[in-house]
């Protein structure tokens, strides 16, 4: 099983970045727990980061079957464009590919713009507040949504 | 550890209400599986189901510290009061307890009443749409807050 | 074929209550003519009037066929709850039997606020503004809709 | 007792029209089924059709008293003009009559623009959902209202 | 100099229609009042009052300078028109000839869906509130406006 | 019979104020034309510009019978305090004097901030649009309403 | 192939009404234009203008082929009632033919009021902004929408 | 001279809740000082408290003179209930005592959702932002009420 | 301790401004009874009022310990200024003086524009609808908030 | 005369996206149609498609007369930046080239985010809902600008 | 060169007042400050200060050509009357001198309702968050408007 | 002192772009004009356009002390992005780095669209409608920023 951890804009900066917010691990460092929580489930991971809209579009679009992109499911934190990419939505309703929504803050409970997410409608589901924890939980959501579809 | 259950109005029907959104598990059988994954996780449960609005924060209230409710996490999913129960929201604001709200199906996803939930800016975090599955990750949610807590 | 009259709010004190808008019957009066109004149709009646959001939703729970409610159709007046319990609209939708809207006053010609019926796109249908006629009318109404589904 | 049956726009199509929201029975074959009931009633039915705006005001006006109408009641269906005539509703206001609103569909469980009735506010009542038996329904609502105003 | 002098609909019913806010003249006399009044300012007037959308449209074309219809200004009240007509708003702006918008009760103080002139943007001004006198200020208005042209 | 004409802030500029808007006649001049028009209606004007919302306030107290204010009626254009003075609409429903709201340009065929009156609900009518020829037209307004009182 | 070009109100007026708009063809050359277009294209035209609302819902209908309308598709500029008109949108709903929306100028680009279309979730597509060569992308649509159907 | 003090959801917490918005002062030493006030005034006090809606209704209705309530005024304190119950505005509105909305918090100086209080309009009139205080004014202006009505 | 009453415009026409709303107890009265009451309680009152924003502004800034003003809290009427005079809020915001707001009617059950009060997120908290004993209640507020200070 | 045709985000997935919106044509066939439909309009087609918002800016820049760009007119398909995309639009106003905006389906009728097109009022004309038969018309309409503006 | 620099409600207070947003220095430590700046540009300062809507409103006119005001441009802190004087707007179109608008804290990042300035769409432009410095920039804003103009 | 200047979108096309609104001084001429003024103020620049969203937040990320961008304060012209960029604001919001924003145009003067800046929130200030001047007031505000800071 091979997911693919795709993060938003200014996610590289996890770790420096607003620490009030967005705790102090780094993008690296959560990756790294990631990578050994897959391999309990005996899942791989490949990792995606881009401040670019359009790049984060290549790459959901890579991941498909018919690109031969050879990923289950996706976990995508969109960072700010989870707001107001209609782009982003659309290339994820394009790709057939299931797509756990996760934040690291509770995006419900910040400034008004925060709380909708216009990906959320071609989203599997939503994980939002629980810090770093999110990207674990939304791999346990991602594999759980593969075996799902398989059987 | 102890982990408080708490499902909201209807949610005594799961199982028979509208599958195509709700899936076709009980709610006997949801806490059944919880209560397996608790066992691993070295965590106790209670369980609690009401129709009633006012029970619910009267089960809140006796959770907390200061009425010897012995409980560390609540996993909640209020149900539709969830997108009007400021009452709700209060209570959970009193207790000082860590507490996670779940939704079976992708409340993002669906009518724009349920889009909104009133209780989410006073819970750790949200997950949202992932079926049954939500309540077990809402429980990993709950045993990591409050591990972080103790740390 | 049984019908079960359901009252909501408040409406325990018709009679005495604002009788510009409600007029001057009691609950009590309004079941006895809708008792004898029913024997002409070969209908049993049964009533239940409550101020609780949640007891409401425990006797629709009760009513349906899983819960051996013996019931084939639904009068509601849920009073103000009409205007922002998504939990008794919820709560419709999970029975499975067809439910009658009814108001004793026309809420489209009253405060903003109860212009809008939560309830409304669960129910078969919504009459309102025939004061206690408004009652036989739902009666008729869901004798139609039992009849409708039976054939 | 005289009673005006109005149809609004697109109600001549009934039958062939959208079946699934509307049905299958005629326009015709509802009147015969309302002048049967009529005359179970003791009351006398007229029957009127028009896609016209302007002819169902001027059709309004004609069965006042002061123009000899001799309608003692109107069962009005306005079709899509229920969602902006203020010209039938300032009509209804000035004919002095009761005038009953009725819909075959439930129009609080449509798109949005149907669930605002503009003549509400001046009509006795509202009845909505019911398929072709909301005529039935608010042609005894009719009644009932006249018999009303003559004690 | 000729005037026409254009109302809308349920205007023929007043002198009967709700006296408390329109008055008790009826549009007989009121016209009668006018073309004593034209009289006096060497105007001559025409009088066009229809229920029907289209029909008022018909008659603002019919009035302008290339149907000869020989008419120099237009006092008009449109009644409900007033609020949602769009159509007669574009007629009013294809004519090119000054409009004065009257209306007997003030559109400013009543219900909130008359407080809107969709047709206030394309005449010459507006007089709303004086009764039947509106009319004479209406019919100053449009001499006066004539006049300014003619200079 | 008494008149008080008050302008409200920047009429003191007209003339060299946006004559698009205004045009090219002085307050001075316009109030000379009243006062001739007033002569052959048998009126005595009075006349009051202020820039200051206190000032306007207190001129429309002093105007009342209870002050001896020995007006019968006024003429008010608030210039911009039209659109958010509820301080002066709450003066206007004090003093129970008839108040005709006049503006010289079209206030519905300009700004949004503009369309809304807030005084408008107490006053008896409005008159917008006709240039210097407003004033003319609500002195022939204030002069009927105090006529028609005094029937 | 029967392609019927209806025209709503004031577009009778065209040549002669804001032609900074609508330009200075009249609706006869435009027609005329469409005629010869059609006949490359093997269709014949049917031309209906109206500024009746009324008459353009009777006029649709007739096209029906319960009617022996003999119409294969519809291009329709509504005119302004496309902005308000769901009468007539239900009427294109009720007709089952496939209708081409058309405007002259580019209803996105003017006035707030004219963004909005009614009746375009009904119709197939919407041309918009390209003078009086709209209606001929609006014939080539027809006739494209007819071949497609026939496929 | 008989008052009622009925307190909404979580005010049962007072004292340990949120004290930076509630305060230090528990509800049994804030009813211990009205006491002790209300001997002053010749008044004797009953108090009640629920977190659920119903029993709030139920409570509300018990009291009125048509139960035999003996109770001449009420002081609530409907806490979040305040924000969205239609049902207990309802019940005030229906016993015609005179009810007296008070606030510890200053309820128009925090979240947005708290700024709006749907049972105002059928109190007496709103004490907020004294803290304990709210409660003892609340106690004299309930008992002026009452003397009032006594006049 | 220095008590100032301000208050705001019209209010100096109490008593015979509509007495409805606002009693028929004259500003000099109110504030003789407030003498009274502040002599019992051990308290010096000042009194202002006035129709002009800037000067209630003027005599807030001269109410300040910077300015020697000798005041300890204030109880303030700010009347229509109420609902949008933000440069009154940036005054009390500034003066850092406990103010007490206060209303002769309940401004939550009129008008929609009243029901926004822009100071109240800067006072201490609102008494509202409590006629001339708001005043009252409002100088015991404002002597509780200078008390709960001194501590 | 070279028109260029640009295609935004996720039109590279044509064909195989949500066919039951945008049909089973490749962009590769689309292009082609086009190609072989230009070949009899005497015109020359470029073709440019990116996922990058920047990108488009780019290219649009890039066909502008100053940048040698050598293109006439422009049909552009933005995909889901026409809902939001600012900066596109100021390019479009920038570069003056007439540029026709089209859509594959009908976005008036989907989604509400849909509905808006915040580039439609600096285009030309719009064209939505005729798959992709949508972009031949858009041609037409390109070639049709371009030669009037040559006039 | 003559520039007048005007400060509106609560600026007096500067230094004492909210120092977290509105800095420490006083309204004259700033006043000399620019008059040191202006020295060094050759221009000369006006300086006015009111907290009076109205003086402000002369204050403006005096300074026009017109009033023999010999003032070359305006900086102008319109303090809280920013968000709601059309007054004041009015009067800066009117008096056809350059104004530039200044404010001491970010407008745009703090109340919503601070985030409009109804004065800014007549302003040359507006300086917003850069404390006592936003005067300096002010300065060289209006120099650079009169140099400009004098080209 | 390091000062970097970003440009956004179509921000490259000045000079030639709708000149009405932003001049006709080229980009390269304005940044000369630029380094003459910073020389004098002992500042170094650096210049950045791009039309690429993410191209921008990676300028921004690149310019930090973390990246040892050797960067003291930023001017920035978002274009477009001003308007929706979350992304660009929560860059901005991670750099700490002072951000001056600017803008040729008033913003608050054109396009409701455009009077909202997203970014606003999270700069030190605005500076908007000055042309090209400014960018000279955004590099004087961005030297006073790093100076304050330096305090």
């Amino acid at each position: 099983m091979n997911i693919l951890i795709i993060n938003g804009p200014n996610l590289n900066l996890l770790g420096e970045r607003e620490p009030g917010y967005y705790g102090s691990d780094t993008l690296a460092s959560i990756n790294a727990g990631l990578e050994e929580e897959a391999k309990k489930l005996g899942a791989t991971l490949e990792f995606y980061q881009s401040n670019h809209e359009g790049a984060i579009i290549d790459r959901l679009h890579a991941a498909r079957k018919n690109a031969n992109g050879n990923i289950d499911a996706i976990v995508l934190n969109a960072g700010a464009y989870t707001h107001y990419s209609y782009a982003i939505r659309d290339a994820i309703a394009a790709i057939k590919l299931p797509v756990v929504e996760v934040h690291l803050s509770n995006i419900h409970a910040r400034d008004a713009f925060r709380e909708t997410s216009v990906i959320a409608p071609v989203c599997v589901g939503q994980i939002s507040g629980f810090g770093s924890y999110s990207y674990t939980l939304g791999l346990y959501a991602a594999v759980n949504a593969v075996n799902k579809t398989a059987k």
